[in-house]
């Protein structure tokens, strides 16, 4: 065991191949369908909307997928990321339990999201896309995509989902200093948006609500525009894996291994950029280290969703995909950690999680707040919302530990700052948070808006 | 030399040592002076705001002073910091050139403030300070101070220029998030913010007025309170060189040695950490480094200013030093870069600059976004806009080494990131930001003012 606090990894280190959980899943993935025909989807229905490098990544069932040195190039603008020994935290806690934390708020946006925003945008330059759409709820992924497609000159269209869009005008402009054009959601620029503006002007928008603006504008273009989301699909999780494949190497430096890898899910990428590595051990070498996802008690996709067919999007242009879902109907709760809120979870999470391979559990938004300050008190950095989730989780686990004087080796992984997220821990100082249950018959009556699907749910 | 993009050092590689460049300063120290009696200072005056170590550092000519094993151990939550090859910068410019940034923005807070504000908040914990005052302009140092405050269980309060108050609730509130007490200056909490706000109730306050109200508040704490400065002072530019000794170490990894070494200067401190370690090998090796020091056309102290004994506050309440000065009654254009607005510059850095060890250029504000921008688009990170008036140095040095067909090795410290500074970058692409020049007889109307000293300037 080391006794360094920060293990950092060479350039040389930077994984060269991106880890495909669907090779070692014990699941099957199911079909994905067509929201029209409600059929198996086609690559010609999926290449209206990306290139077929990425349909290709989308469906492929190989372990490993080389990252194309283009896009290693980019990545050493920030990777390998540190990992850290949380001492200060620890001996705050009074643990025997060892917290360590993956570092992605060092990116130049401040998170995880420009692992897939780097090599999405890279693929579609190869196919010579000239312009994409995406949509964003708090800015986090607008602005990694943003910056990626800036890199490899392409435009970028952002839909923002409105309420975010005024009230987070940081967001915007740091989109805008990449070159972005971003639009507050619902828009006038799509069918959808006019006609959700007609029936209430002052509509807030939702991140439902923005892919599917943002999908139109993409299946409409005539094939000038493609699209891009930053979560859920495989390819999406299998870029983020280089996050735990650093992360494996790094607490070999460190001379242990986690008993516990803990990420924050919203759509599931970053939890599963994490833990996929993890989880392959697990399945190969018979580790046994708990991979926890951690959800807000507001938007409980996992732990009291239902796991059946349902719609990607609001407006059902999206593919239905086999999810735990609350229902694409689902309105979120107004709370902080914006990039938490999405109605359904990546169908290898849930498929994953349906088997057993993988925990969840869900927090309260006072709660991990206060996890969040408690980690700034004693390592300085100030976390965002989502990551803050996982933080909760990690202090739970190690008080836990203390209770009952174990060693524990937790990881969790810090997503990304927040520096962008001031009016919330303004709130949070204020003491006008408020935690959000969801209620208990909610998922009954989100049930009813399910897709008919001919395959077996 | 090494085909990497980023230089990490290991933990190990910290340095022990912070360099004292009054060890080999050719030029002796000019007295400082009480600004009550123009006498030189007492180490009695100074402990009102200051704990004995750090007076003792301040007047100390030893070369080395050894990093405390604590300030060793919070450093290693960011340090040691990246050295970068900004290759894609180059490959944008289509220079020769090799271009390096020492990457100062991934602290906590973004900026190199942390360096110092760490000791001081740790000397005055030995010295049993449980309280502590400072002022902020846009809000780097004050949220520095915080964090470093809450590290050591310190109270803090800042007076925040009230303009920046008012505009950047962010910052702000990222210095609650650390526990820190903030107050828009001028403040009713002092006799002298409470006459200013007598005269001008809407008075905006300056960061002249903010340390008086900061020095203020100490000196009449009958010992309760101590006061902390951020830039300026020998021992505050003394804990910056941990920056230009990891550079050292880090350009030596690279296989290169840097030509010219560039730093934005407003109170001095980031560009004397990079470039006095690199001073120190001209001295001794005979090394022929440009030590470049770059400041805003808004506030030319080095490059319009006398260099003459001034106040270092507006109410004539902190000490009198030798320094390059625009005068203590000077009120600086509304640019941007919030930390390079003071009116006079560190005595050392004056010093060197007079004797011609250090060159000093003036940059516009737009030049200097033109250059945000560009590097932003080349290698992901925004900077802020005082780090940018060294990217515009740095950019146009590999220019020019581009149009005379030169290799040329430049290094430029990144100070910070621009995270907190959007709507400075709003105005740029709205094409609203305008350039400031100091106007050719001010510098003569505001010599008027000068303290009267007996030694000789």
């Amino acid at each position: 065991m080391s006794d360094q606090t920060r293990f950092m990894l060479n350039e040389t280190d930077l994984p060269k191949n991106w880890y495909n959980v669907l090779a070692d899943s014990p699941i099957p993935p199911a079909p994905v369908l067509n929201p029209m025909t409600k059929e198996p989807i086609t690559p010609e229905f999926l290449s209206v909307l990306f290139p077929m490098e990425i349909i290709q990544q989308e469906v492929s069932t190989d372990r490993y997928i080389e990252i194309p040195e283009e896009v290693r190039e980019i990545y050493k603008l920030y990777r390998p990321t540190p990992l850290v020994r949380a001492r200060r935290l620890e001996k705050a806690l009074g643990t025997p339990a060892h917290i360590y934390f993956k570092n992605e708020s060092v990116s130049p946006v401040g998170s995880h999201k420009p692992n897939t925003a780097i090599p999405q945008a890279f693929y579609n330059k190869v196919a010579g896309t000239k312009a994409m759409t995406t949509e964003t709820g708090a800015g986090q992924w607008g602005t990694s995509l943003a910056m990626a497609c800036n890199f490899f000159g392409i435009d970028l269209e952002v839909y923002m989902v409105r309420v975010s869009y005024n009230q987070k005008p940081y967001r915007r402009i740091f989109m805008q200093t990449y070159g972005a054009q971003v639009f507050a959601s619902p828009s006038e620029r799509t069918e959808y948006g006019r006609a959700l503006l007609a029936q209430d002007p002052d509509n807030n928008g939702s991140l439902g609500i923005a892919i599917s603006e943002a999908v139109q504008m993409a299946a409409t273009s005539g094939g000038t525009k493609k699209y891009s989301l930053g979560s859920v699909l495989n390819h999406v999780l299998m870029h983020q894996t280089v996050i735990g494949e650093e992360a494996l190497k790094q607490m070999d430096l460190a001379g242990e291994y986690p008993d516990v890898v803990i990420g924050c899910v919203g759509g599931g990428s970053n939890f599963a950029g994490i833990a996929y590595p993890f989880l392959r051990q697990n399945l190969k070498d018979g580790q046994r280290t708990r991979l926890l996802a951690v959800e807000p008690t507001a938007t409980p996709s996992l732990t009291k969703g239902a796991y059946t067919f349902d719609y990607g999007d609001t407006a059902q242009m999206a593919p239905i995909v086999k999810m735990y879902t609350l229902g694409h109907t689902f309105m979120p709760a107004g709370i902080h950690a914006g990039g938490l809120r999405y109605h359904g979870m990546a169908p290898s999470v849930s498929a994953l999680y349906d088997a057993g391979y993988i925990d969840a559990i869900a927090v309260s938004q006072i709660g991990t707040f206060d996890a969040a300050l408690q980690f700034t008190n004693a390592e300085g950095i100030l976390p965002a919302p989502e990551s803050a989730h996982a933080i909760r989780v990690a202090i739970d686990e190690a008080l836990d530990a203390k209770a009952k004087g174990e060693k524990r080796v937790i990881l969790f992984n810090l997503s990304g700052h927040g520096h962008f997220d001031m009016t919330a821990y303004q709130s949070y100082l204020n003491g006008e948070l408020v935690d959000y249950e969801y209620p208990a018959h909610a998922i009954e009556e989100a049930m009813k808006d399910l897709p008919q699907v001919a395959v077996e749910a």
